[in-house]
């Protein structure tokens, strides 16, 4: 018999994997219950999701039982009440699949939840977005039922990398990749802002974005990890005229002032002496070096 | 007669384009004043300058007069001190280039200097690290001397962008791309500082690096901005979890924290309903619509 996969919400994250899963085997079953789209549906909701395969269903008890792998990806503050209702309905055998962008310790929950009731749980976490990536963004896995995800999903297509760990380990990576994409956006925003204020937006765009093509972002990300120790200081400065040039295009420079503040605190560190004398080239040798150098300034007392 | 290439300092930089610019015809000189490296320099600063092809020469007096093209790569405060210092120096036809990091307004004043003296100014501006990108790093260049600096040196193989406007049209251009790359560093170092203390470095940096290695930054850059006016919201929710995944860690979440005030600021102009209603696909209606919307809103003096 065919694999039953049922996806609780159908937002944009449920119909890209729809539409990549669409004819590699799975029967498709969705169940939405949002502000705009619940049961009964709308008929111009029912066929946009049958055109991409997909039967939706009235209750998420119907979609519980007849799905062997269950996707949640609902709105962030409504996956945990999800979870708790959905489990009441799980069985052994089954896969409760939580895509949604909330905290490790909420995933553990929900992992317990699920547990109780004999299901494996996988904590699936997007690294990168839905519409950007398609049904191939990269999706990081973790829990008891992250193996099996993994095995029954990577031949259909899905790009799956297991993480080690506990059920909320997933959550933990995809935290902190959010602390560079958010942030990515956020510079992005303001740094456009002030550059269509200052009527240089296509300019700036060009200058921003073609030596970052030139280059791996990884290359790039290392590069920053193994001169900060030199330069972070120097680049500190900078950052004052930076935001004085905002400043006066009426932009409040919120990420160059932050940029400005994380930067001082590398400088603070004093690892520049130990950075030259080492030249260190890999990056784990500079964080380990933060890490000694910001735990002996918190036991001297002098940060 | 070989042209004359001067460097005015000898630091990275300096040596990057001395190298890139060797056996491609030029006779090329530096002096350097620096708190290592001054006139009478040691042996082993020599040697390293000639290893390049360099001949050092001890005073800016005599780098002025032998050069036809004067580079100035400095340390950045020491950037206008020493164009007004070599500008007495200067006479019609030669080319003073400042690639130093300073403000356009600073630029503009090295300009006005080297013009009283009959010579022609280029603000080149370094759109990239020159140890990550070496001699063929992106130089965007403004100023009355940038169209023959371009037809003079692309040719020996540097990366020459023309910038019109002011003098230092092409500085403002690069602090406007400091917001990002600086930005970006600060993310990194945050979220990857984060990462070592949760004991995920190399995970983490997997995470982050590997989905941005699998687009165009240029695409990343064009997503975040289509896609705020939208998700801007939802992502600012989003980073007070990751702030507290950071704190829980001892880590302060500078980044984090402006992220989350920059994506309620977008989020705060009530872009959503125009951004939903035109499905917006290209960055700069994006950056139109949030500046009239920024306007009208301090004009209603309720921001």
């Amino acid at each position: 018999m065919a694999l039953g996969v049922g996806f609780i919400g159908f937002g944009e994250a449920a119909r890209v994997f729809a539409g990549g899963l669409r004819g590699t085997g799975p029967v498709l079953l969705a169940f939405c219950r949002g502000p705009r789209n619940a049961p009964p549906y709308a008929p111009a909701f029912r066929q946009a999701a049958a055109a991409l395969g997909v039967e939706l269903v009235d209750t998420l008890d119907e979609l519980a039982r007849r799905a062997d792998v269950l996707f949640s990806a609902v709105a962030t503050p409504a996956a945990a009440a999800v979870a708790s209702e959905c489990a009441a309905a799980l069985r052994p055998g089954q896969l409760y699949v939580d895509i949604n962008a909330v905290a490790p310790a909420t995933k553990e929950a929900i992992a317990a939840a699920v547990a109780a009731r004999g299901a494996s749980f996988v904590d699936a976490e997007l690294m990168g977005a839905a519409s950007l990536y398609g049904a191939a963004v990269p999706l990081y896995v973790s829990g008891d039922g992250a193996a099996e995800f993994q095995r029954r999903f990577a031949p259909l297509g899905l790009n799956v990398t297991l993480v080690p760990g506990a059920p909320g380990a997933a959550a933990a990576l995809k935290m902190l990749r959010s602390v560079v994409t958010k942030g990515i956006e956020a510079v992005v925003v303001e740094a456009m802002f002030a550059a269509v204020r200052a009527g240089m937006a296509r300019e700036a765009f060009a200058a921003i974005t073609e030596p970052m093509d030139a280059v791996k972002f990884s290359d790039f990300a290392r590069m920053c990890l193994t001169s900060d120790p030199i330069h972070a200081g120097r680049r500190a400065e900078e950052m004052i005229g930076v935001g004085e040039v905002l400043r006066a295009l009426a932009v409040d420079p919120i990420m160059v002032e932050a940029a400005r503040r994380r930067l001082l605190w590398s400088a603070g560190l004093g690892a520049r002496p130990e950075g030259e004398r080492e030249g260190m080239t890999d990056y784990l040798d500079v964080l380990r070096l933060y890490d000694r150098l910001d735990r002996s300034r918190e036991q001297g007392g002098s940060s």
